[in-house]
C-alpha cells in the first residue's frame, strides 16, 4: 500500500543526522519554492532522541536561523522550556511523530494550489504524475467542522485536535485541511521537502488537466512503483536546492 | 459580525505611530507582492491628528520616498496645500476615514485576481481560506453604473462618489469596484497591507477552486474565529516584508 | 468612438521627440513585462520626418542597443539601405503608419494571454477593466486564412498583406492575429507601450473572469471616458518602467 | 508532412559542432525557462561520431558543468565506461538517435503545462500558434500501461521500452508520455531547445484557450509553412538565451 512503503534512502549520514541547520535550509528551500510564505513550518525528528523534534520558534520561514530552532517534545512543548513564542500549530508535528514512528520529517503549509483541492466538493487531489506517486489514489481532507462544528478557527492548536488529524492521516503521506492547507510527512527531511514541493506541482498539473475535462490518473500500482523509483533520485534535487539557497 | 470585530493588536508603538516612513514601506511591500503596479495607493491615519492621513503624492508606489508623503485632510485635499500632483482617487481614503473611526489604514489597488470577481455575474469573492476570514460571507461590489449611469470613467474622483462607496463598504473590510479594483481597510497599517495581500491570495484560491466545481466556503463563525486567531500573527509577516524590501 | 479619440498627452518634449534611445527603452520594458520574448518589436514615427520610423534590426528585444535602431521608410525598407538583417514583419509598421497619420508608435507582440483570444471561437477580447478602456467593445481578429487560404505561415511579410491588416485595424487601438499575436498602436511611444502591457493584463483578467461564467464588460461610454481619464496618468507608469530598466 | 521537413539551418559551425559546452548551455537555458527543474535532460549527437551522443551524468540540469558531460553510445551506456551515475532514462536518447538519423538533439522534460495534455482524455496538444507549428495536428501520447500493464513506474529504463516509444514518435517532433512528460527532438541543439520552450508556451496558450470553449487550431499547411518560416529565426532566440545564462 502506498504511504506504507516509505522508501529506505541511500545511506547518507547528513540525512540521518539532520539537525537545526538542515531545518534552517529546509525552511529557506520551501520559501524559495513558494510552499510556505510568511507562514508554514517544517520539522525533523531528533536523531539523538526520537521522542523530540527540531522546529523553529514562531518566525517567518525565510528568516529562520539556526539559533531559532528549538527542541520540542511529543506533547508539542519546548523540551527545555523557553520564553520564546512558539508556532500555534506545533501540535500537528507532535501528534504525527507520536503516531507514526516511521515519520522523520513533517511540513505544514498553505501551498497555493493545494488549498483549492481542500475546498472542492467535486475533485480530490490524487497522483497524476510520476513525480508524485506518494499522493496515491486520493488524498484525504480533514474538515474541522465535522469534528468540532462550524465555528472553529480552522487551526489545530492542541494535542487533542492534532491526534484526530493524525489518525485521519493514517499511514498516508499527505493530508489536506479544508479551508486551510496541508501536512506532508517523509522518512527523511529531504523527502518531506521534496514531497511538499511536488505535491504543489502535482496539484497545479491536476488543476489544469481538470479544466480540460476527464483525466487518466495513475493506478495504485503505478503510484507505488514510481515512489520506489523516484525516491533514490531525491538527493539530486536536494543538492540543487541547498546550492540555490546558499548563493 | 465580521468586519466589526477589528482585532486589537499587541501593543506596538511602531504600529500605533505609523507615519510617512511606514507608508513608504507599505508601498514597496505592496509592489513587491503584486498588489499594486504603477498604480494603486496606501494611506494611514495620522496618530497626532485623526482628522488627517498620510498618503503619497501622485507617483508609482515602488518609487515612493518619505518626502513624497503628504498630509491630507478628510476632504481629500493636502492639509497644508501643495503644488504637487495628488492621486485622482484620494477621496476614497478621505471618505472612509470620515465614515469609519475604527479604520486606521487603507489600501486601494487593482490587484489582478480580484478584478475578475468584480465583473463576474455568477460568483462573489468570499472567505474560503483561514488566512482571509476578514472577507466574510460575501464581498460587496460597488458598481458606478448603478449610481451614475453607464458613461462614467469608473473612477471615484470626488467626495460625493467616495461617500456613496464608503457607505456601501459599511462595516466591512473590503469592497470591490466593478471593472476597476478593490479598497481594503484595517485597524493598523500592517493589517491593511496583510489584508490586501491575502485578499489577492484568497481570490486566486477561490478562482482555481471554482474551476473544479462546487466549493465549501468558510462559515460565518469560522470567518470570525479565524480573524481573531490570525490577527496577532500578522506581525510575523510584516517583519518579513520589511526585511525583504530593506535588502 | 473608441480608438478615434487618441488622447492628446501633456506636452513633453521627450515624448514628442522619442528617437532611437526611447525605442531601446521600450524594447527593454516590453521584455521585462513579458509582452515580448525573443521575438516581437516596437517602433516610433520619426519626429523629423513623419514618412519614416525607427525600428530595430532583427535582434531579440532585450538585446536592442541604440546602434541597432534603423530608420525605415513607409515601404518597410531601410531608409538609407543596410546590409543588416531586418525584421520579417516590419511591413506591419509601415502599413499602419501609412494608413493612420495619428499613430506615432506601434508594438507587435505574441503576448501570452492575448493569443488565446485570437484562436477562441466563443469569446472576444474586450475592455473589462478601466485601465484598458482603449480595447473598446470588441478587438478585431485578423485571420490570414480568410484572405490567403489555409497554407500561409501566418506572418505578414509584405506590404500587400500588411495593408489588408491595417485596414481591418481601421481606427482601432489593437488588432489580434489568429494563431499569432497582436499589433497595438498609440499616439506616443509611452502610450503604445502602456497599451501593450495593459492589453495583456486585461486579457488575463477577462480569461479568469470567463472561467467564472458570465461577466459584465465595460460599456462603450465607460471605455471612452476611462481612456480620457487614464491617458494623462501613463507618464507615472512610464517613469517607473524607465527607472526599472535603468537599474 | 510536418516533422519530416526538419529545416536546414543557416550554416553555423558552432551549431554543427555543438559539443559538451553547448550541452551545458542548453541545460542552463532549459532550467531558466522552466522546462526542466531538478530533473530532465538534454543531449546532442556527437559530430565526430554519429553513433554516440553527449549527455550529462545524473545531476540537476542547472548544476551541469562541462566535465559532467559524458559520451554515450546508442545502447545508452557510457562509451568509454564510467563509474559515475547516469540518468535512468538515457535510453530514450539512444533509441531515438538510432531510429532517426535526422535527429541531432533531444530534450526530455516534465514541463508543467505539457503534462496536463498527457493525462487529458478530452484534448490533445496541437499547434495553435505560429511559433509552434512543429507540433502539427496532434502530438501523440505514449502510455506505458498500453504496452506494459498498469503497474509500471512510468519511466523508460531500458532500450526495449525506449524503442517502442521511439517508434511511436515516428517522424514527429514531440511525443508526450502519459503521467510523465515529453520528449522533443530537433535537427540541431538550438532547435531542440527552442522546441522544448515553445512546446510549453503553446501548451499554455492552448490550455487557456480551451477554457474559453472552441478554438481554431492551425491547419496542416499552416503548421508546415510556419516551421519553414520560423526555423531560420531561432538563432535570434538562442543568442539571447546564451547571453542571459552567461550574465
Amino acid at each position: 500500500m502506498l504511504g506504507l512503503s516509505l522508501f529506505e534512502f541511500e545511506n547518507n549520514s547528513d540525512w540521518n543526522e539532520a539537525g537545526p541547520d538542515s531545518v534552517r535550509k529546509a525552511n529557506h528551500i520551501l520559501y524559495k519554492y513558494g510552499v510556505v510564505d510568511g507562514f508554514g513550518h517544517v520539522s525533523v525528528r531528533c536523531h539523538d532522541n526520537d521522542q523530540t523534534f527540531w522546529l523553529s520558534r514562531n518566525v517567518a520561514p525565510s528568516l529562520v536561523a539556526v539559533e531559532d530552532i528549538i527542541r520540542h517534545d511529543l506533547r508539542g512543548e519546548a523540551y527545555e522550556g523557553t520564553d520564546r513564542k512558539l508556532y500555534l500549530e506545533r501540535y500537528i508535528h507532535a501528534a504525527i511523530y507520536k503516531n507514526r514512528p516511521d515519520v522523520v520529517a513533517i511540513v505544514h503549509s498553505h501551498s497555493q494550489t493545494i488549498v483549492p483541492f481542500g475546498i472542492s466538493q467535486d475533485h480530490s487531489l490524487k497522483a497524476v504524475w510520476h513525480m508524485a506517486g506518494f499522493l496515491g489514489q486520493q488524498v484525504p481532507v480533514f474538515d474541522m467542522a465535522i469534528h468540532y462544528g462550524d465555528c472553529t478557527d480552522l487551526l489545530i492548536t492542541d494535542m487533542k485536535m492534532a491526534s484526530v488529524m493524525a489518525s485521519e492521516l493514517g499511514l498516508g503521506s499527505v493530508i489536506l485541511m479544508r479551508g486551510h492547507g496541508a501536512t506532508i510527512v517523509g522518512s527523511s527531511l529531504p523527502q518531506a521537502v521534496y514531497r511538499a514541493i511536488y505535491t504543489e506541482l502535482n496539484a497545479r498539473i491536476q488543476l489544469q488537466a481538470n479544466t480540460l475535462g476527464a483525466i487518466k490518473e495513475m493506478s495504485a500500482g503505478e503510484s507505488e512503483a514510481s515512489v520506489s523509483r523516484i525516491s533514490p533520485q531525491i538527493k539530486r534535487a536536494w543538492d540543487l536546492w541547498c546550492e540555490e539557497i546558499a548563493s
